[in-house]
């Protein structure tokens, strides 16, 4: 600890000039998706670079088609590891602007609840809130001792809101630069105001447009109806049959792959009090559909699932038609988990379509997507400092979450990169970020500070 | 034979001008759908009416808020039955016209094949030419006897090729003046050239809109793929559910009212050749796809079925959107035989699928239509007579078949009037009704007309 205390004093000395810093960067009305704010984009990253450099990063804006990389590096002591952190700079746009309070580029610390003060203003929670987080970290570690703990490399993209146009072809360039031990990515939540979290695992997806078809024209159900084959029935009874009674999916092979989740985490998820109601309830639901004896938790976190996301056939206008359609399609996506294989999942989906395909029928398969999931090792020591890290600044064990979706730049880091990524995030679910009235905890601004200089401790110890 | 026999001889005598009236009807350009051809109508009604009178038909023009009806009445002996003949005068429009390989209203006699003459023009065949068989049958009896052998009223609608706005309408306030002892309606076709036939049964329907609803929204798959109900998922498993491995619908209670063909009947469906190649070969298809274990025809003419005319939930533009459905839809239409109620059947759908909701979901029904099938008893007097009549005719047996669809007029003689109808016509499936180049074939309307002098002898002793 005799690296640490220092540099945790210094964060909390220096408090007020971090958000004086902060406040800095959320003036600048970096809005990604609208061309009219590009310069204030890039404005931005020149605002991070030049701060980066007052600490001593080799720091520069990199032009790309869209909005520029902002890229640092800083060495570390030789046989420290070698971290790539994350974030972006640019935010989503701000209307209606007449639901904000305030100006959302003009931040101020207001009181929201006795005792618990927030940033406002657009993009203090997502992401140059949390970004700024680790610039602080690494500003006081180089303060107190001159140096850092390891070897750092900052990665700050300016098109996370508006899809990302220029993320891979960077990374795909710049692999060589950027490659490091793993990755540190700062755009998620915690579980709630008192407990940290790392999330350790996002699904995968493997997306197929299926089409039945049969008579070569759509026909009258009068004329027809009986002996012509219905692709409609055809792909209702081929999609019915892909879950069984207790919500399996049936696909041969669909499991290969899945690991069951350890006790001790499945037990620290139920400890989190997720009930069904809470995680339904919000949406208008309230009993869990998927497999059964599963938590909520569970069966987004860690279970693959095959949904339905559309499907169409026939005649879907006002009124009637007494029609039996030429063809049906749905479109089908399977979440993947651990390490089931997106090629054997399309393949095994496809087979299992043609196998039910009646006389008459033919099929045709349109891909889409392809993504392994992302699921990092619960034995990976990297994740258990980090979670001791949080644990003793937050005073309560951080816990382990998954999320049910993707978050593009991590499976990017793991192909392209070949690295693994911790995420690890102190926006709150109240943060309204994407709305009017963004905000960010102040306490998630200090000690989330606080928490990346005990993770940086651990990680390099 | 004795009065029959004259009328026959009279029949051939006076074909050349029976073809001089029929042409000067098809001059007639009645489109119903065109509101340029409005007068056109009106017209054909008048020339009708007029010709109808020189016969001694009580005949006029009766106005609707479309085009007119032509209703025409003569009396016959005490005793015997009253008959109302129904046809129709419109037709189709006749675009595109540079596909005629003659004027569609300049009717000719054309040599098609060797020995095989046909009238050509619109509405040759669909339906001035089969409703002018009938009145040249009266023609003859009139001249002939002096009077017809029983009492006939005439019904020619201006709109069938139009949706018959009119027409229940029209019946509804005529009721008392059309209502018969039963109805002969010449729409038809026969089996082939050689093999008269009469229509016995027409199926019914029911429409039903069926809507699963789930969560409040639209969700994305990855937050809430696994515990949140998919309403497609839920609806392929209802529509799954409706038919087993057989081809039978699983809906309890559907059945009632079912009944089994009578052996006879089968047999002589059977004898007409009709494979399951021929007839699903035009549209691609090959192997019957409704109950097992029987043929095309009885599937069509004589069971009832299931079928989904329509379904749509979820994304169905381009490409791929990892939604979850709130809701989502099925057009599902029954087909009904001999005595299903239609009510019943409705009745019973809604509860199958209310069976099988799962938790968080609710549904609605929008109904469509709702008809039961027509079905003539195949002990029916008239039906046995007709039949013998037109055997004799052709010197061969005529065939009872069915219809898989509906025609409107039926059901709204039985339901509007409570009268059943006799299906008798002389089309042949070449006839290519409203298509380019119409025709009817010579033989059609030299036999025709001498089928329902048969037919009326036959009824009325």
């Amino acid at each position: 600890m005799s690296a640490l205390v220092p540099v945790l004093d210094r964060l909390d000395a220096d408090l007020d000039k971090s958000l004086e810093r902060l406040f800095a960067l959320l003036r600048i009305r970096s809005i990604s998706t609208d061309p009219d704010f590009k310069a204030d984009c890039r404005k931005a990253a020149e605002w991070l670079v030049a701060d980066l450099k007052t600490i001593g990063f080799d720091a520069s804006v990199r032009d790309t088609s869209g909005h520029p990389m902002v890229v640092a590096h800083h060495d570390g002591p030789a046989g420290a590891p070698h971290i790539l952190f994350y974030g972006h700079y640019d935010v989503q746009p701000v209307d209606p602007l007449d639901l904000w309070h305030d100006d959302p580029f003009d931040p101020k610390v207001k009181e929201l609840e006795p005792g618990r003060k927030v940033i406002t203003g657009r993009g203090s929670s997502d992401d140059k809130g949390q970004l700024m987080l680790f610039v602080e970290a690494c500003r006081a570690w180089k303060a107190v001792h001159g140096t850092l703990p390891c070897r750092v490399t900052l990665l700050f993209e300016g098109e996370e809101e508006s899809g990302s146009p220029s993320l891979k072809p960077f990374l795909e360039a710049s692999a060589a630069e950027l490659r490091a031990d793993f990755a540190l990515v700062c755009d998620t939540d915690m579980w709630d105001r008192q407990t940290p979290s790392i999330c350790t695992s996002l699904r995968g997806l493997v997306g197929e447009e299926v089409v039945v078809k049969a008579a070569d024209r759509d026909l009258h159900s009068g004329m027809y109806g009986g002996p012509a084959a219905n692709p409609v029935r055809v792909l209702a009874r081929i999609l019915a049959d892909i879950h069984d009674e207790t919500g399996r999916v049936t696909i041969p092979g669909f499991y290969d792959g899945v690991e069951e989740t350890p006790r001790q985490v499945l037990q620290s998820w139920q400890a989190l009090g997720e009930t069904a109601e809470n995680f339904l309830g919000p949406i208008g639901l309230s009993e869990p559909a998927g497999e059964t004896g599963r938590s909520v938790l569970e069966l987004v976190w860690a279970r693959p699932t095959a949904e339905f996301n559309g499907i169409s056939g026939g005649y879907t206008g006002k009124g009637f038609k007494t029609v039996i359609a030429a063809e049906a399609f749905a479109k089908v996506s399977f979440r993947l988990v651990h390490k089931q294989d997106p090629v054997k999942i399309r393949e095994a989906f496809r087979a299992f379509v043609r196998e039910r395909l009646p006389a008459d029928c033919s099929v045709e398969f349109h891909p889409h997507g392809g993504s392994p999931a992302i699921q990092l090792s619960y034995e990976s020591p990297f994740l258990t400092k980090a979670q001791q890290a949080l644990t003793d600044e937050w005073s309560k064990a951080a816990v382990l979450v998954g999320s049910g979706g993707s978050i593009p730049v991590v499976g990017d880091f793991q192909t392209i990169l070949g690295m693994e990524s911790l995420l690890v995030g102190f926006a709150q679910s109240d943060d309204r970020i994407h709305s009017p009235n963004e905000k960010y905890d102040l306490a998630s601004f200090h000690k989330g500070q606080r928490s990346w200089a005990r993770i940086l401790d651990a990680l390099t110890r």
